[in-house]
Formats: C-alpha cells, sequence, structure tokens
C-alpha cells in the first residue's frame, strides 16, 4: 500500500479480492460470453407476480404497512421464524422437545452468507483451526482467511464429507494437542457448492456423534450450510444435520430463501445452539440491528399464501430440465475425456479433466474456453491453503441462470476448448454416481 | 460462560448487549408505556403508496422484474450510485473535478449502519484509537468496543464537536508518541443521534483542515455521519464534510434513505476515498456479498420518479410539527427544572437535568418515569468509557415515531416523574440554542 493510504486493520490485510470478483468482472464487459461460472438463478422462473401479489397485499393493508416498512428487530420477523421453525420440524418429522429450538433459536439475517460470516466471526481468532470439505464453498473460505483462521481440509467423495478421514483428522488434532483450536466443522450439507455432492445420512449421524463425544474436552460446533436444500430434484430428502443434534447442543444451521424463492430479497436465516445466540445477536446488531423488514414480510406472505410452495414446484421441474440439459450436453461432448458427478439437486456439475488438464485462470483451457466464448470456475479455487499439491484439473459448471440452449452451447464451447489443449492420453470413462 | 460453552473470539467476548436492548423489550413488553425512547421514524408518513408504486412499475415491467429479484452486485445498483452521487453533486454545488468522486467510490449499504460498521472493520485493531464526541452515537460505539478500540472523546456544544478541543487532543497524542494509533474521528454532522445538534460550517472547515495538516504525518480518515441530513426543519442546510474534501482524500460518508424514506428497506450508501473502497468492498463480499437488491431498485425508482422528494417535503413539515409539539410540552412542563437544544433537524431533543438529578436506568428518575408510563434513553449511554466522571444527568427524547398527542403526554408523564425526584435547588432557566 502506498504513503497515501490509512493504516488498515490487520483483518483488512489479510482479506484478498474474492476470485470469482474477476470472473464476474469478464462476464459483465464480455457480451456475447456464456457464463456457465456464476451461481446466479434461473431469471425467467424469479416470482415477479407472486412477489407483487403479497407487496400488494402488504401495502395496501393501512394496518400493515407501516409496520412493515419501519425498523425491524435484530432479530427478525417473529411471526416468520415461528413459521420457519415450525414447517422445519414438520418437515424433519420431530418436535420441539427432540429438537430443544425455539424461536429464541432462529435469527433471520442477510441470505446465509450473512449467517456464515457472524459464525466465523464469533468464534475465531487468527489461528484458530476451521475443518472445510475439499473441495468447499470459496466464499466461505474468504471470510475463513480474513478471520486468520487455518483451515484443515477433508476430502469429499461422491457420497460426501468423509467422515472416516474427519475422525482421523480429529484424532491427529488431539495428538498433537491442538484440539483446542478447532473451533468448527463446515460442512454444506446439500448439492454442495462446488460439487453438487450432498452429504449421505449415514455420514451425517457419524458426524454428529464424533463431535458428540468430543464434546466434553472441546465444544466444536458443526456448521451447516443448507443454502441449497430446497433445490431437490430427486425423490428422497435426507434430515439435515442439525435434525440430528438432539438438544440443540453441536449445530448451527443455515438457510435461505435466495436460491429457491428469490435472491434479490436477501433473506436467510440460522438455527443456533443457545450459547451462540446472543453472540451472534451482538454482533449483528453492530452489523446492521437487523436485515430489511419488508423481505422479511415478503417472504412470510409467501409462506402463509401457499406461493412459496407452488413456486417451488414449478422451480424444480424447470431446474431438473436444465441440470438434465446439462448432464446431456456433457455426455454428448465431453464423455471419452472427463467425469463429473450427476448432482441430485442444486445448480452445479462438478467436472474432473484427467490430471494433467489445467484448468485454473491463467491455464491454456480457461484461456481457449473465454477466446470461444464460454466461462467456467476454476476448480482450485475451491480448496483450502492447506490442500497441497492443489487440483488443479477440476472444474464448476453452473446451469443456475442460463438457458437450457445457453447451456448446451456454452458445453459445446467447452469441448472446442479443451480440443486445442494438448492431453498426454485419453481420460477413463465418466462416472456417474448417484448418490446411495 | 459456562464449561458448556463454545469458546468464543476474543471479538465476542468483547462485545455486550446494546444498552437499548433493555429499552427495546420493556417497550414491547408494556403496551400502555409511551416511549420517546426509540430512534424509530414516524409511522403514519411512511411512504407505503409510493413503495408500492414503484415495486409494481418494477416488479410488472418483463424486463426488469427478473433483474430486481436475482443476486445484485457486491457494490450495489450502478443506477443508484449514479444517481445519489450526481444528486450530491448538485445539491453542494461541486463536482467530480473537485470531489474527486466516481461511482467507484460509492458503495450502496444494508443502512448507513453497515458502512459504518465496515469503516471499523477495516481500519482497527485492538488498542487503536477513535475520536468522537461526548455525546456520541451509542451503537457505533458498541461496534468500536466491540473491535477493541480505545475512544477519546471530545465534547460538544450546541454548535457541534469543539474543534478547539479537538486540535489540543490532537496535539496531545503528538506529544505522548500515539498519534500513529488514531485511526479515525467520528462525526455525525447533521442533527445529531442523540443530542440533534449540528457541526457549524466553520468547524467543518476547522476539521478538515487539521486533518490535512496531519496528513503526512499520520493518515487519518474522517468518517462523516449524515443519517440526518435529510430531515431539515429551518431553511439553511450546510454543505457536508465530505464537500469539503477536496480530491476525495480524508472523509469517508455514510448516508441512508432509512429516515427520509423507509427504515424497512435498509438502504444506505457511502462515499468512500479510493484507497478504502477495495478493503470494503472485499469485506462486504463476506458479509453478505450485496445488499437486498429489490430495496435498491425501489429507491432508484422512487428518487427517479420525484416520489421521494415529493415525500421528503411532506415529511420535514410532518417532523416539523412534531419537534415542536415536543418543545412546547418541555417548555410547559420542564422550563424551570431543565435545559435543552433546540434541534434543526433530527428527531431527537437532548435535555439536561440539574447535576444531582441522576438518569440512569438504575434511577429513581428512570423508575418513576416507568411507573409514569413513559420511557426515554439515559444520557450517560451516549459517553465513551473515556469520559470521567460520567455525566448522569442528560436524557434523549425522541419525537420520531409517538404522535404529537404521545409526545405530550409522554413529556407530562417525564414532568410527574421529576415532581417525585428530590432535587437539592432549582435549575437554570432553558436555554434555546440555536445553531447560527
Amino acid at each position: 500500500m502506498s504513503s497515501f493510504d490509512f493504516s488498515f486493520s490487520s483483518k483488512a490485510r489479510r482479506i484478498k479480492e474474492p476470485p470469482i470478483s474477476a470472473l464476474m468482472r469478464w462476464a459483465v464487459e464480455e457480451k456475447d460470453l456464456i457464463s456457465l461460472a456464476a451461481g446466479l438463478v434461473d431469471y425467467e422462473s424469479l416470482p415477479a407476480e407472486e412477489s407483487l401479489t403479497v407487496l400488494r397485499e402488504i401495502l395496501e393493508d393501512r394496518k400493515k404497512a407501516p409496520l412493515v416498512l419501519q425498523y425491524g428487530t435484530n432479530e427478525g420477523l417473529l411471526a416468520l421464524r415461528e413459521h420457519i421453525l415450525s414447517r422445519w420440524h414438520r418437515r424433519e418429522g420431530i418436535g420441539p422437545s427432540f429438537s430443544g429450538l425455539s424461536t429464541r433459536n432462529v435469527v433471520i439475517t442477510t441470505g446465509s452468507q450473512q449467517l456464515l460470516y457472524l459464525v466465523a466471526e464469533a468464534l475465531l481468532d487468527p489461528g484458530d483451526i476451521v475443518i472445510i470439505g475439499a473441495p468447499s464453498y470459496f466464499v466461505f473460505m474468504g471470510a475463513l482467511e480474513s478471520a486468520g483462521a487455518q483451515t484443515l481440509s477433508v476430502p469429499l467423495d461422491a457420497r460426501g464429507l468423509r467422515t472416516d478421514i474427519l475422525a482421523e483428522k480429529l484424532e491427529g488434532l488431539k495428538k498433537e494437542g491442538n484440539l483446542s483450536r478447532l473451533k468448527m466443522i463446515y460442512v454444506a450439507s446439500y448439492y454442495q457448492n462446488p460439487t453438487g455432492i450432498s452429504l449421505i445420512p449415514e455420514r451425517r449421524r457419524e458426524l454428529v456423534d464424533v463431535v458428540r463425544r468430543l464434546r466434553a474436552e472441546q465444544p466444536i460446533l458443526i456448521l451447516e450450510d443448507a443454502a441449497y436444500r430446497e433445490l431437490r430434484y430427486e425423490e428422497e430428502e435426507a434430515p439435515s444435520i442439525k435434525a440430528l443434534d438432539e438438544g440443540n447442543k453441536l449445530v448451527a444451521m443455515a438457510g435461505t430463501f435466495s436460491k429457491a424463492f428469490a435472491p434479490g430479497i436477501r433473506t436467510g436465516y440460522a438455527f443456533l445452539p443457545d450459547p451462540l445466540v446472543e453472540p451472534i445477536l451482538n454482533l449483528k446488531a453492530n452489523h446492521d440491528f437487523g436485515s430489511a423488514n419488508i423481505n422479511q414480510h415478503l417472504v412470510l406472505s409467501a409462506l402463509e399464501s401457499g406461493l412459496y410452495d407452488k413456486h417451488l414446484k414449478a422451480l424444480r421441474a424447470r431446474y431438473k430440465e436444465k441440470r438434465d440439459a446439462m448432464l446431456e450436453a456433457l455426455e454428448k461432448n465431453l464423455s471419452d475425456r472427463a467425469q463429473w458427478e450427476v448432482p441430485g439437486g442444486g445448480l452445479y456439475v462438478w467436472v474432473s479433466f484427467p490430471a494433467e488438464i489445467e484448468t485454473g485462470p491463467e491455464s491454456l483451457l480457461f484461456q481457449k474456453a473465454k477466446e470461444k466464448g464460454m466461462l467456467y470456475v476454476p476448480g482450485e479455487f475451491a480448496y483450502g491453503p492447506d490442500v497441497e499439491p492443489l487440483p488443479k484439473n477440476h472444474i464448476r459448471l453452473s446451469f443456475g441462470s442460463p438457458t437450457t440452449g445457453e447451456i448446451r452451447e456454452g458445453v459445446r464451447r467447452l469441448s472446442l476448448a479443451l480440443d486445442e489443449v494438448p492431453s498426454k492420453k485419453k481420460a477413463g470413462k465418466k462416472v456417474a454416481a448417484r448418490r446411495s
């Protein structure tokens, strides 16, 4: 920094520009680029009509309108917190006596991202350890890095986080005397960003068990990121990790209405163990003393009127179609040169090339893809700094915002780009792993 | 904390429940309490019709609606940032060549509070020094405390922050060799919360000059909180401190649409010097990667259509009436027992009792006021921990949300409470200080 700069905090000096920012700038600059990179949602199915219907009801109600436009509370709208909690209890088939959750444990946030940040802020000092997946959600890794935390990565397979390796890592920390530095385990439980992989129920139980057993020695938080739960295209649904946390002892869960309803309203929520509620609320009071109130009322009305569920049903059908378009295009263009997982939900397909094909922002593949007019997210962004050697042969493709036509054309351009990248040998056949 | 707690970060352990939280709980619990404590805005004039008009336009526009409901950008809607900046340039009678500001320097935030927090986060490490007013905005003091910063308080008089004392304090820091620990000077420039006092133009210039002279030795940020600027009930308007900062070198300014339009949309903005833009945006990317997009479109449409300015005009007339009702009630009930400033804008009247009348949450006056059914904010919340002895004889009254009838009755109840508090002597006559 130049001598004319202010003196920044150690946190600000640790922070880096998110790697995804450059991708987003390119996507904006180059108009005929097909971006399979952005984590945006499907434009055409965004609930404009539904939103207007409920906003009209709210704002034409002379008693309600002033309450909606006034400051809300720091913790969020009570009726919304009640609705979210009772909906979740019904869905999981459990009640408050088992879950240990009351509305006091529910906090409304500005997207689930804010909750992830607040939890990191509440728990982490520089040098603390956080266990994450390899790969993991890169935006949250940015927050961990700015907090000065160290990541300890546990690999994923097609059934999610390898809980056997997690148990080994925990044993290792214990032996080294470093268990007290471990503050939390971050798990995106449904259709993880970037891989689309969910954690299977058996491993959810193993995860909760291992943390429960450690509890006497070191209270470790499981931070469950359930952002993509609603975007489910297969029939089965696993219980959330939170639903296995009897008595609300171990797990903070982050949910959001961004993916299933509208990101533009930036409304997320959290279920928090008792000791976390006050610290998180006090931090949030300093951040913004409450997320936008009108948006919370919008979500509540959409939930209460049934418009939300109706919308969700149509949305799932639409995304399933887009996912299938992407899988078909991959099959058609890349079946002998890459592997991928079939995601049961979410917005992403994780594609793996042979080890010698590099995918990073400086790689030939990335440059060629840009030349052909397509953008992907390099997989290397999704690994913590502790992962060595850094896997450089993966990419994240998103079928969230592009149309089925753009998806097909984007994948075709990717395969044209790959044609121009020298490869030592042909990759094995694609393995379409379905979650069991 | 119990042995069952998680291990919290040093930041979370430094943080306290905001003092105002207990007041808010009481206000909710006791239904016939008249709260002259809350910083809420006037209910009846909240722009329900205006909001619905613009939301209908936005959401019925098939091209616009999906953009509005999609993720926005981290820095906020470009068209809104452009509008805010050009409006401000016109208002100040200056242009970009003088101000040094382009849209790159404008960031949209979740209320102005988020900007205050982000600036604190970007600049402060534990032990750093921040100069604040005495009294000052207590919510921001909470953020400073959680950052581990030390406050250095400079008293206010009826013309705002005492810049002569500020200059002395800076000289003192220099002599002690502590100037390098000073990161910023926080000034609420218009109708400050809690006193309603504005900084006079002459002192604005002095403030900028003194910081500019120090620049070679230590680059100090002036953080200008202009949240109440639009709520102006007298004719004159001072230029913002930011407008005096030629070339955008010294001042970050926080503005908001909460007070003048609707708090429920939680939309604020900032003008930032170049070196601050990237750190603030990178932090914000970790917080929430952008404030609610639909709310930003709502504000933009209200500004563009002229509905905003029309609303503001009516709002000012209404608040002037409420302010005058409060001043009349004070005159009628407390003229021989208290003093107060006449605020030229904002939502607050700062009332000072004789030194022996304590006003704190444990005081007899506070208890009696609660018994009579009225609530105020104890003035002692508004002083930094460095102020000794702590002034305990002030209160903040708000005329924001109560009706004129409630304002009159609330002040009457306050005077009845005061009747029951023993006083050694009669206070001097009220001094109605008008800003020059």
